[in-house]
């Protein structure tokens, strides 16, 4: 990209609106993108909807910083846009937050006494655009509605005569001091429901002494999430690997030097390559139409096409490998690696092998978002109970999907999950926040569900989340549908080599 | 609390409005209630909303005579009210009495056919706020609604070629005759629904020769309930252990005192600590926003809080033990004791060893009341016949939550329950009362279930229901669904020394 | 009973309309029936509604010609009535005729394609008395409803490259001749929904050769149905035992008498008790407000009362047994038995051992309408192939209850039936009748049956219905939900005797 | 017929309008038809309404070329009609092509994202009686339904870490060359969607590499169909044998003609009967009132009657079988066979004997039309998996019925079907068509089902659709409702005879 810094009206920047000649203002910077437009993840559509425009407002919440000058091939700097002329953008998100501050008429956050009714008010208040992105599952949405259903399938066995006055929440993840068994899966673009994105995820996070885990696509950049982090406070950071591994490395490099808060690499093989939710892809169409197209009309007329979920992608490498990933991984971190979107007994004892450097899975359907009817976590937890039981043995096992009661919570970790993940729900809790500022409702999120997880624990007659088990709980309606068929354990091929070193 | 007898003007008590200077008016008597509100269970907006005001509407039907003195830390008697310049408070309940009454244009009472119709007028006619106490249950209702399902989910096997013409529902509880194998199982606060309160529920009772079972938060007295009952008719006293237990002592002292018809304890075992009960802590919220709420704010801003159950709970133990509770409460009453909230196997043969002075357990999760997805009380009953049928031996076992029909009640008893526990639905049927007054209403509704048992019995082809049994019932579709993990009573520690002796 | 003949004014009839002093008109003749009140089945609210007016439109259809004089105790004959001043009652029933044909704006009666249609065309025509009759069913209707849902549950299974241009439908029931394996089930009350009634029926099932069992509880007598019955037409006739056996045994000898088509008599057993029908219990209360009700309230208080199902068990025996009742019988009628209302594999097994005399079973809980949750015949049927499928080869095993298509009277035929019964849905499509009559829906009706029956079979691949078997069908659905205990069979004191001998 | 060219006016054409004479114009020439009314399939009703009235329109798009001359007995050629005074009619379908054109404003075809859009697309555009037709299928619907959920009760096991970059979706059928395993499935009359019919099938297909098969009642010729077919392009033709074999030997001839594409016979068995298919046959009502019905009414009288899928069956054989059929084809082809309508394993087995002349096998229930409650594809397919697997070997087995979803596609895939046929789901998309044509809708159909397929294959973890296998899918829910009787491999009498030779 050049580097003159020619000031260009607004006027002139409008002109160049066509497929032919297409220019986006971001941020102040006037950029030629016409050299991008095919390359862009989900086609050239969703750039020539502001072709000739200031694009701020729609880049900003889904990129984080940093996102322009490294990725985008094709992109030319032509100068800075006069801003005298020019109508305020917000980039500094002051502005989109007193609007959310404004509308605000809603029920006092301490009357929301569930999860349900914190996502009914996040769903009135957030954008159509970022409630599309987080409700969207594929297909379907069979998954993400079984990822739930699969919860209340199961009964509790509740004891009786057992004194339970104390009623301790705290473990650990991989040997780091949690307050709570739930921890914040990583869920991308936070601010696109609320300015205060990730890093008001993190202020609430503290308060509860709850572990966070850090999407690859989040909003900001790590540093600024893990800013000002609590003594103790716990994160780990998602990995998505690049086709360009170097650039991978690079990032590893930056989460290094924020180890005294960032345990964990969560290296996630769930979502190889995008799946097909179509809420947010529907939104691609939304005022389209208005806008001239032309010559580039051919490639756009691939049906459905990218939302949200597929920009995500672009650059994610679909190669990856049980013997090179974990190999080039390992040379590159010594933080420990959690493998997240293990979806069968196969994989989770294939994962169990790689221990120590592999030291949990995290049992996940992507929140039914990549595969629809993909098994929800539970049921590949209920697989590794059958087929492979050492393997809780020998890692830790998270689970995530679906997550609404304190009950939840309890069944799964009955089962022998370490740890239970929230990521819609979390995100839900930030754009129900308005006024209060995201770190209050997720402290109303965190707060309710951590009530209800009590509650449970006393009610089964247990001092302590340790002391949880199988027998607490009636799986018989959900054991009769799991995978019944012959284990991969014992197919040859899956996996033949000796015990795997890396 | 002080003895003066000061008279104060309306005005004067309603300055006192704020957190900082909270008195509230009872029966007459103005309290000062400031140093109470932090140590009010459900928090201090429920007394805050009548702060400066005469709270004896609000605070009578929830609370039994005699709880005002003895219980309350932080309060202060400032003096009478000047009744001359006040509106007249319903305290002797006539006036609302009529109010019901007059609001009577409903369907007649014998129009009525069943439970649900009963329920369904009930609806119209109580309070919201009865309505939401009632109406309530764990989380998201899934326990109470299965509780009700589960008998859908099983199919009767008639006889047929069998004289039925002679059909006998009497049976005996604890050895104590009774005319009907249903019985009313203790629930709270029946004067929310009507002013009869559980002495309309015990003179209905009586012409039905039915035994009662009294709430330890009934919201009358012991002494008041059972005044006047018929010769043999039979009750039953629930006992929550209080922590301070020297208070519970003094009540079993009470009881035993009424020992013509008080025949046995009922230790509540099923909720240790309360469930959540949404529809209930809802209605905390409705008006709260009028008060100028100032100083206690923060310990308000938890979210939920105290339902008319929450605040039910306020002082009782959550420390009772097999070991430890037993014997303390074999030492203070020699009346039998009945277990209730057994919601296991294995909590039902524990029960069996402490025979003879636990006679019986009473089946419930708490009508779906304390932990959402519990198992309903025919789980428990057919976990039983699987693992240790020889405790339907050792002592009388007893269920309720989910009865609706007379098929209902025969289905239990098939399965062993020695008897069949009303609880909500003895609630609505008092509360659709008006005009005819509760005990011409609860009489309907046992008229109701009484025949529809007859009829189910005769249809069998049996003559008593002491003839009932397995084969007159398909549980196929139960069976497959209840616990089949490994027995609990197989399991080291859950119960490791000799018979207990008490 | 009176018999004098002396002439009443409208006027002075009038009255007498109070619980003291009680007349009803019933063709032209007038009743003192005060001293009936009591004794109505049902309560005395159904009479009170009339008293002092002419009944005869309300009383005609739901008693067969001969009911008033034998049966009414407390009944006294005053006079007749002045039938110049009163208004034309329709005792020939000609005018409700072309009442019914005036209405008459439905659709062509060769546009409905199903029974379903059919039904809802006649739940727009026929009154809400009679559509509350003929619809209601026990408590829930849950039997009802499972009825037809079981038929669902099993899936087909056609096989291919099978000549099937040949299809015989043709059977025997008890060795006479039919030509259709459908034939119709008794239903009471024919004339409530046209006045054709079960003569109707008979000239219908004239022309399909289909078998028509007479209700018990008809509209007309049996000589008025077989009256004018087509050479080789087949009837049976359905036998309820009245508490005054001499009466039945008095029905016996006449239907004796009409043995040409009257081939066996339908012993019912299902329904010793009346079920509780809401729906049509519910029809009590419609106008009863009007009528000033004194003296005799008190009786009357009772919840619910009686439909016209109800008033239809007045008199009848519940101490049937098969020790006394099937001897009794043997020794009053040479006709072979039917036992109706078998619901276990243990009466189905009883029955065939007192073959030959019983000949058959007809497998039905009395169409849900006895005991909700009975099982619905299919499940009685599988159970017989589980626990005793030599009874399929000793006696014939009819069906009955849930049959809407075709196909639902193949699958009962591949599970081991003989012949499948329909009850309501002819009643219905007599009641979609008006201005074809009813011989023209109920041709429709059966039309319909019979295409799907033939359909069905051809293209399982079967030349007739004898060659269908178990291979056809996929029962594992509903196998899994068959009552699985122990059988009674092996339980001592069922039936403890050797072979039965009459 | 006659030879004549006597110019015959509108009006007089118009005379004959009864059952007594009835003429109609077809194509330009007048034709007298009463001696044909009785003959029609689905009665004289569908003719009459159209006497003495040009009758084109409605004959077209269901009757393919030909048809006229051949086939119609009772008809004889009057003249041809004076054109000059009557309205254009649509014979070059160029009207109604641009009629659906020009009330086009629909949304952009790129913005459907599945095939239920699209179906809900085409079901505003297309005629109602052309929706009646593909939308209808037997009695309730319940096998159609059914077929579809079938695929919604297998859960998919995604494995990870494995490299997804390759996506292979091409295969064989029958060795023959595709690039995808979704295959056109024969669907009748396609012309009522779209004017450009199976020809705009055809070209659509040859985009994708996809396999056509061609409907045996398509309303266009064979060779018209395969005309322009590219390069390697594949179909198979459907034969349904006639009752007059020499007009299949015939249309055998004309196709080996075809036979550089056209490269089996796909004989289809599933429906040697019409099924009821009542949406259907409801619109024989349409508008039928009008007319004046005379003389011919008798035989008109019979509920429901022919729909479009009634007339279709009019000179099929019934009277197919293993022995004679199979033989009398494989005289009269050498083309390989393919048995369309397999529903049980025994047939599947069957069907296996007689390879190598039949070569596969298509598990259809004929998209539930035939018979309801038949069984689905899977279902058959998992009953061969269980009872005789090695017809997997022998044979190829392809699946249609219920494909929605990519993920369906993959699902009968690992279950070891070599393609899955769409049949309803094409003609939706062609009928979504309008003004882009139905190249360009039905492209959208494949694009999205391809891309959807693609993308579960990757996030399966394979490479090709040939490394797919059982162990990817969790069919423990289907598993446990198949057959699960005795096998008919082991009856006696079913196939008696040594391994069959043609």
């Amino acid at each position: 990209m050049g580097d003159e810094a020619k000031t260009l009206s607004v006027d002139e920047v409008a002109q160049h609106n066509t497929g032919e000649s297409c220019w986006v203002t971001l941020y102040g910077t006037v950029y030629d993108v016409t050299g991008f437009l095919d390359e862009h993840p989900g086609g050239s559509r969703a750039i020539l909807r502001l072709a000739g425009k200031d694009a701020t407002e729609e880049f900003d919440p889904i990129h984080p910083p940093g996102t322009l000058d490294e990725e985008m091939v094709g992109v030319t700097k032509v100068g800075t846009i006069d801003t005298s002329a020019m109508p305020k953008h917000p980039s500094n998100s002051e502005e989109r937050k007193k609007e959310i501050e404004e509308s605000d008429r809603d029920p006092p956050l301490e009357s929301l006494l569930n999860l349900d009714e914190l996502e009914a008010l996040a769903t009135k208040k957030i954008s159509k655009r970022a409630w599309s992105y987080y409700y969207s599952a594929g297909d379907d949405l069979w998954s993400k509605s079984f990822n739930n259903q699969v919860y209340r399938q199961i009964l509790l066995r509740p004891r009786v005569f057992i004194d339970c006055t104390a009623c301790d929440l705290s473990t650990t993840f991989l040997g780091n001091k949690v307050d709570l068994p739930i921890f914040i899966s990583p869920a991308a673009m936070a601010r696109l429901a609320h300015p205060d994105g990730e890093h008001g995820i993190a202020k609430a996070a503290a308060k509860f002494g709850a572990m966070q885990i850090i999407s690859n696509n989040a909003s900001m950049t790590p540093e600024q999430i893990v800013d000002n982090a609590a003594p103790g406070q716990v994160f780990g950071w998602q990995l998505y690997v690049q086709k360009d591994r170097s650039r991978s490395v690079a990032m590893l490099d930056r989460i290094h030097k924020l180890r005294e808060h960032i345990k964990f690499i969560c290296l996630t093989l769930d979502a190889p390559v995008p799946g097909k939710r179509e809420h947010d892809e529907k939104m691609q169409f939304e005022g389209v139409f208005d806008v001239s197209v032309s010559g580039k009309g051919d490639s756009d007329k691939r049906p459905g096409g990218g939302g949200v979920g597929q920009q995500l992608f672009w650059g994610t490498a679909g190669d990856l490998t049980w013997k090179t990933t974990l190999q080039w991984l390992s040379k590159n971190t010594d933080l420990p690696i959690v493998l997240k979107g293990v979806q069968t007994h196969e994989d989770a004892y294939l994962a169990a092998q790689f221990a120590p450097q592999v030291q949990a899975v995290l049992l996940s359907n992507h929140g039914g978002r990549a595969l629809d009817t993909a098994p929800p976590a539970l049921h590949t937890l209920l697989e590794i109970r059958k087929y492979c039981p050492e393997v809780l043995n020998k890692i830790e096992v998270w689970v995530d999907g679906g997550i609404r009661r304190g009950t939840d919570v309890v069944k799964a970790l009955c089962l022998g999950a370490r740890g239970v993940g929230l990521g819609r729900a979390a995100l839900f809790g930030l754009g129900a926040g308005g006024q209060a500022g995201v770190e209050r409702t997720l402290e109303i999120a965190m707060t309710v569900l951590k009530a209800e997880t009590e509650t449970c624990v006393r009610l089964l007659g247990v001092e302590s989340v340790h002391q949880l088990g199988p027998r607490f709980v009636n799986t018989s309606v959900v054991e009769r549908d799991i995978y019944n068929g012959p284990s991969g354990l014992d197919i040859a091929g899956l996996w033949t080599g000796p015990t795997p070193k890396l």
